[in-house]
Formats: C-alpha cells, structure tokens, sequence
C-alpha cells in the first residue's frame, strides 16, 4: 500500500454504469514524515475518507476486494484512514508521527 | 486511476480476434493543473471519450472489468469521463478546474 | 497498452513446459513520433508480428487472455500490430504517422 | 519479490472490515547490501516480522495469496524473513551478507 | 518479461508454509547487450536456473502460473533460460549475442 493525503474530488457525470455513486477522491503520495511526494493518483474511497486525511492506498485487482469495488473498473481504492506511524531507525523508535 | 488527455487514436486492422471494434486511444497524463506529464498509455475508450477529452484511465485486470473489455488483452480502459476537479491544501480549496 | 517496435527475439530452449512453442520477442518502446525509448520488454506475440512493426503491448494478467497465453506465466503480449496513428494537440490534427 | 527491511508500524483504527486485526508495517527497500533505498512500502505482515528484519515483500494479486490476506484489499505481504544472501558476480560468490 | 541474470540466492527459514521448498534467486535486470542495469528482483525458479545463468522473468500474478507457484504469495518467476538474443535495428540483424 501507499501512504497519501487526500487532497481533492474528481466529479465526473459520464463514466461507467457500475461507477455511479463512487467517490473518486486525488490522493497526494506522502513521504514518512507526511511531506509530499510529487505523484498523485485517484482512488475511489470506501472507508469514509476526507479531504485533509492520510490514508493507505491499495492499487491492482486487491483494489476490487472491498464490497464498494467489486468487479468495478476501479485500480486503487482507500482501505484505511491512518491514525498514526510509528517509524523506527536501526531498531530504535526515533519517530512518531501523530495526525 | 490516472488523469488524462485524448490526444490520438491508434489504427490496428491486424490484431486479437476480441479486439475487432475496440477504440484504442491514446492517452497523455495530466498533472492536477491540466498541463501534460510526458508518459503517454493506449487505452480502450469505454464511455465514449473523445479527442481533447480529459479522462480517468485504470490499469491493469481492472482494464477488463467492462461490458467492452471483459476478458481481453486489454490493460488500460478509459472508465469516467472527467468534469471538473475540485483540489484542496491545507484543508482548504484552493483550485477549481474546470474543463 | 503500451507502442512498441519489434526489434528482436529471444531463444530459449529450456523453459516451462507449457511455454513449448511461444514466441518470445524483444519489443523496444517507442514515443509517439516512433522514436526509441530506452526501455525494452520480451513480450509473446500472438498476432504474427515480425521484426520492424510498429505493435500494442498488453501487460500483467491481461497478457493472458488470449488463447495462445492463456493460464501461462506470461506478462506481456503482442495483441495489435499498429497501422497508424492519428495525433491530436489542443484539439487540431496536428500529426499523422504512418508505418 | 522485494528485498527490505521493517523500520515501523502504521496505526489505523479505520479501515475496511476485512482488515481488522491486520498488521501493517512500513518496509524499506534495501539495495543488496542492505543500505537503504529511497522507496518505501507499507505491507501486512504474515509471518510474525518485527522491526529491524530484513524480509521479502510480494506485491499485487500474489499479496493476497496467504490465510492471512485472502480476499482483502491488500497489495503488499511479507511472506519471508530473510536470513541472509548469497551473491555471486561473474558466476563466483563474492559476497555473503549475513543479518 | 524481464531479461536478467541470476547473481544470487535469497536464504529465508521463516515463511509463508506454501513457501517451503521454494528457491528464491536474486536477478539482475540486463541490458540486451548483457551489460547490467541498476535493478534486481527476487524471483522463485521454476526451471532450474543457476547463478550466471540468462534468464526470462514473468511478474506479477503471470508469476503463479507454473505448477510450482500456483496459488503462492509469489510476484516474480524465472520461467526460461535464454540461450541467445537475436537483436536487430532498422530491419537488419546487427548484434546475436550469445550466452
């Protein structure tokens, strides 16, 4: 998975007859220490997520596996709202990163 | 999903027998600005799309979750067609793009 | 999908039984003006591409579906041989390349 | 597969239901010998790695194929513990790095 | 499929259980004239490929397709041992190289 910030919506009226009702939100790529990477890529949210909220990103068929995606056209899907990291350097905690 | 643009569309009479009548367009990625990166990716159109259009595409065996590519050789589907994106920092909107 | 030239082939005399037969060819990416990328796969062909012809790579799972691949550890597969392509930029014809 | 090393753990309390209980941490690629790459990936855990250990990830549809991940949005697993290398260059061993 | 080389064994007693017996190699990716690149992959052997040997690599589920990583948490498979590339540029056959 992909550590990301949701930062937008796309809104999109003609799309495929499966997608009607699926929250197509841009998620920004994000480093451990939440600066931003420079790649984007749109998921479709099934967690609840908002904008603001850093999130995982599931990408592929796993992507499909929730009840929201099923056998839709969908390659990458929110599956998690993250509360926190806890990082560790050469076995010792040297970070925690809080939302 | 990623961002795109139709610019082009690419002319095939020799291929898989699935193939016959799929729309193969070609597809430059977008940043969230609009302006074009340099990866460009052939998709099969399933929603209409047309030159100029600014689309959604999703890779991989989600390219064949459509009436249109279902069990095909193909891996990339253009699946929405895009409106607009609404683009948040910091929690706040900062930019509207409208096609 | 990604273009591509046909620019070689792979020998390989031992191999996994059910690939007895397959056709492994060296396709070198190309950007849309035909002009080499850097990058290169080996990719199965199953539409009776040769050595110079401009093609369509499908890649992952849907390297599968066709009934040459079909339930074989292949992950990439010729499925068009290109006759042309039609280039847009904002919206105009600006380009028409032709094998 | 991916060769990297566990450096920290990602708490999320909202998730997809499926994926309660699992154990997500953040793994970073290692170069062969075991210095760091720059790209991070954040995988379930499947076979009781903890930080500090060098592991191998598989990612896609394969990161489903564990009791563990089955049928859940998940497209990264560790499903290996490493123990150590063996590398050879111009067919002689040359390095053995040991965790 | 990649074109690479094995340069080494991965050693790993903790692992998935349907993972016991399985041979994970390290291979470097190759340029077609043999020359290395930068990136290495751990794939399982499904051929009885050795270190120093030129091998194909197939990704991703394409990787679970042989009877030894079906159903596998398994995202690489060395599937062939290439004997020699035939390479040609603009038509003709410049370069056979041979292992």
């Amino acid at each position: 998975m992909i550590l990301g910030k949701v930062i937008g919506t796309v809104w999109s009226t003609k799309k495929d007859e499966n997608l009607v009702g699926a929250k197509f939100l841009i998620v920004q790529e994000l480093n451990l220490d939440y600066s931003p990477k420079k790649n984007t890529v749109v998921a479709v949210d099934s967690v609840g997520a908002g904008v603001g909220e850093v999130v995982l990103v599931a990408q592929g068929s796993s992507a499909r596996q929730t009840i929201l995606t099923k056998n839709k056209p969908i390659d990458a899907v929110i599956m998690a709202i993250v509360d926190k990291l806890d990082i560790s350097v050469k076995d010792k905690i040297e970070k925690v990163v809080e939302n």
